[in-house]
């Protein structure tokens, strides 16, 4: 036997498990990615889907331009290279939050199939929640909340998806939401109806 | 009076607040900065205070070596330039945790201050807590559980903080822990004490 050398005998280091962290917060971890062109609605989807849960005691947070763009990835811009370290960081991100019980929702363009599914693999089945909010570049244009589609159409932004630069849709999407002809609470019950048949909800 | 176009009038958008997540985890959210030499506790402290606070139903969450650079720090190396670099992300992750109502908890022993003081510049007064894990060079090359001192002694590992490297020790840290004559659990209960005294346990 080997000689008992410690002097802090009643201590036992535990590491708190995923799964007990679910236990506390009532529901799984698990990240909610929303893909699609610019103002096709998916930070809207993404905020109404949050407070939706919020309002229902679950543990949710957003990842949107918000707050990543200005903080994490401030140091990136929109090359297709540092459109895929975008992705990235931002997929590894939910991972952590995943991990630590929340309900993350992102809410990017995420326009390359790759850099998603890149990052779907880095979840276990059922983590990674793959949601195409479906809208034509017509729909968006002629929304264009932001006024971005008219400056990409002038060439005064480059490499602009869907006017400059391509979009790569989903073709496994856990879900696909039809956002030409339906509106924003319908589409986010359409979710949530989602992440409750597949037992997200509870832990 | 502005024409109403909308056909979607019952929908009115609502953005969750960071004081609403605090209410529903019972807690505030904020950084709990562990800093201090390779092998001083910061990490067995870390979770030692995480594994208490998740007993207790507060959501918590480590950021440490294992789960950051492996996933969003793996694209970093340990040049002066992406230590910097580490950190810089570190706090904008360990700060999305805080303002979703995680009392995040960080064990990096982030040698640099300016680095340090530009991750606090990112909180509110009270958010950025800064505990100094306080162990000589010879406390911890003594303990050395994964022989990285030996390594670095032999020159095998360069940048070595505190053998080859620079460690700047905070000089207003909010906590000052003495891991030289100190065991886990009575640093790891003077934290606990901290974050009580300061209200931040509750919301």
């Amino acid at each position: 036997m080997a000689e008992q050398k410690a002097t802090n005998v009643t201590w036992h280091e535990h590491t708190v498990t995923k799964d007990e962290r679910f236990q506390l917060a009532g529901h799984k971890g698990v990240v909610v990615w929303f893909t699609g062109l610019s103002a096709c609605g998916k930070s809207t989807i993404a905020n109404a889907l949050d407070n939706k849960l919020h309002q229902m005691g679950k543990h949710s947070f957003v990842l949107d331009g918000d707050n990543i763009r200005l903080g994490l990835n401030k140091n990136l811009k929109f090359s297709p290279e540092d459109r895929t370290e975008n992705i990235r960081r931002i997929g590894e991100v939910a991972k952590l939050f995943a991990s630590s019980g929340t309900i993350a929702i992102t809410a990017f363009i995420s326009p390359y199939k790759a850099d998603r599914d890149a990052v779907r693999a880095l979840f276990a089945p059922g983590e990674f929640i793959e949601v195409l909010v479906d809208a034509s570049v017509e729909t968006c244009e002629a929304r264009d909340p932001k006024g971005l589609y008219k400056k990409a159409r002038a060439g005064e932004i480059p490499n602009f998806t869907g006017i400059s630069a391509p979009y790569e849709a989903p073709d496994k999407a856990e879900l696909v939401l039809d956002a030409n002809t339906k509106g924003i609470e319908e589409l986010t019950n359409e979710v949530f109806a989602y992440l409750e048949s597949k037992g997200v909800l509870k832990a």
